[in-house]
């Protein structure tokens, strides 16, 4: 089948490149607003071709939409336009309400199916796709009642081609959920990062000292502003719910400090240390 | 040379192992506090033989104290004790202030050199121990002027054999540093696992979702209390000031988002990216 990626950058061209390695895809066409990316992702084999949005979709039997969630919601509506009924559309943005309100109401809902990888780095643009992304990790699918049978079947069939294993759950769940498991981490990630930057702006020698540990805490803080700033404006109440209980754990182990309890300490420790057998699940 | 290492765990079991890989010790003798251990780390071959403080002390020309931090503290004027003027004492503990202390009016004052090698796991005890540890990585030695001569060529010799760069600093210093780069990661992710922990109790479907960027967040979360408490008491006001500065730092994401300030968010967001200048330093 013909596949429009729009968007080809850490998770449009990984998947287009997935796409072609499994032999779902027969050519990929990509839609890039930089032309800058449109072209590297040309050089890099991402994608057969480039070309227009208008001209790109009605020659595709599927059309995935991999651009930031605030974006997603703007051209989603203008790719419904330009569809026919035997086209599939899906989506991998790390917000799920927000896009399903803004499909509600076409008369080719059933052709839109939600979905999102969780996969991802903290890289960005067509040089950051990789090979092999995606296999043995978990993808949503949202809202699967609301999508024709033909179009579910078709993303299925593209997310076992890619080696993931799928959920279903609806929109709003979703949302809550990625607050916890992964927006969440961001902020913190990019807090922590600034209050070492902030503090230890005038000393060089901390640095020196920075180890594994440091590192795989503040990794997510070189996670792109322009993918994120619309995931947390699209997800703002889940993550201000769950911002607000983790500052509200952190006074936990402040108050502990402050009042010299350290039984209480070795407790909120031991509890966190409960997150091991999560981590084991996965 | 003959060494004792007290306390046969992750960081003390390592060193014995490499310091009989490198061909620095040729006998390692163990003292561990827990029997069970001291047996799991002869049956590893971590140490050659295992026995009392007062047993090993003698025999040795390097004795290493790798206990928690508050353990070592009391530890440290009994090795002392039992040592002549021509043995040599390092520890290895993550705090060095108190150390400082608790060492400074002892006439042999000189054979002690307080290190503190950046490399470590989440894991713990003799099973957590692994070859080629330290190597690349980065170790501190403490206020080197109060040191003999003699001591701290010899464990600039081991820390160099290990493939460590090292750094001078005094003990006040270190302790604001690593209160930065290490123990506020810590209370981070231990915050951030009680947070997901607490809120998620009855959900389960939550863990499938769990992706990379969770994992390496709350990686540390795994860290044993047993470890951590001592060092947070250590260093309990450096941590608190870090640790206030974070919570701040955090509440400037939590106002974005409330005032729906997105161009501030974004800022904030570019700022934290300075982060990578940082790790790609290491």
């Amino acid at each position: 089948m013909v596949v429009t990626v729009i968007g080809i950058g850490l998770i449009g061209g990984s998947m287009a490149l997935a796409l072609q390695e499994k032999g779902m895809a027969t050519r990929v066409i990509g839609v890039d607003a930089s032309t800058e990316h449109a072209e590297k992702a040309l050089e890099l084999g991402l994608v057969n071709e480039v070309t227009t949005l208008e001209k790109a979709v009605p020659q595709s039997d599927l059309i995935i939409l991999a651009v930031p969630v605030g974006a997603c919601l703007k051209l989603l509506p203008q790719v419904l336009l330009l569809i026919t009924g035997k086209q599939v559309i899906m989506d991998v943005g790390s917000t799920k309400q927000g896009i399903a309100e803004v499909i509600a109401d076409s008369p080719l809902r059933g052709r839109v199916v939600p979905t999102h990888p969780m996969w991802g780095t903290e890289f960005s643009g067509p040089e950051a796709a990789v090979h092999g992304a995606f296999a043995n990790k978990a993808t949503v699918i949202c809202d699967k009642e609301q999508c024709d049978a033909d179009a579910l079947t078709l993303v299925e069939k593209v997310y076992n081609a890619l080696g993931m294993h799928i959920v279903y759950m609806n929109a709003a769940d979703h949302d809550v959920h990625v607050a916890y498991i992964s927006h969440i981490s961001h902020i913190t990630s990019f807090a922590l990062a600034n209050t070492v930057l902030e503090k230890e702006r005038e000393e060089d020698a901390i640095f020196e000292l920075a180890s594994g540990g440091f590192e795989s805490t503040v990794r997510l803080a070189k996670s792109n502003p322009d993918m994120w700033v619309p995931i947390f404006r699209q997800n703002r109440e889940n993550v201000l719910d769950v911002l607000n209980e983790h500052i509200a754990q952190l006074r936990k182990f402040k108050a502990c400090l402050e009042k010299e309890n350290y039984e209480y300490l070795q407790e909120l420790i031991e509890n966190a240390n409960k997150i091991r057998k999560v981590l084991n699940r996965g």
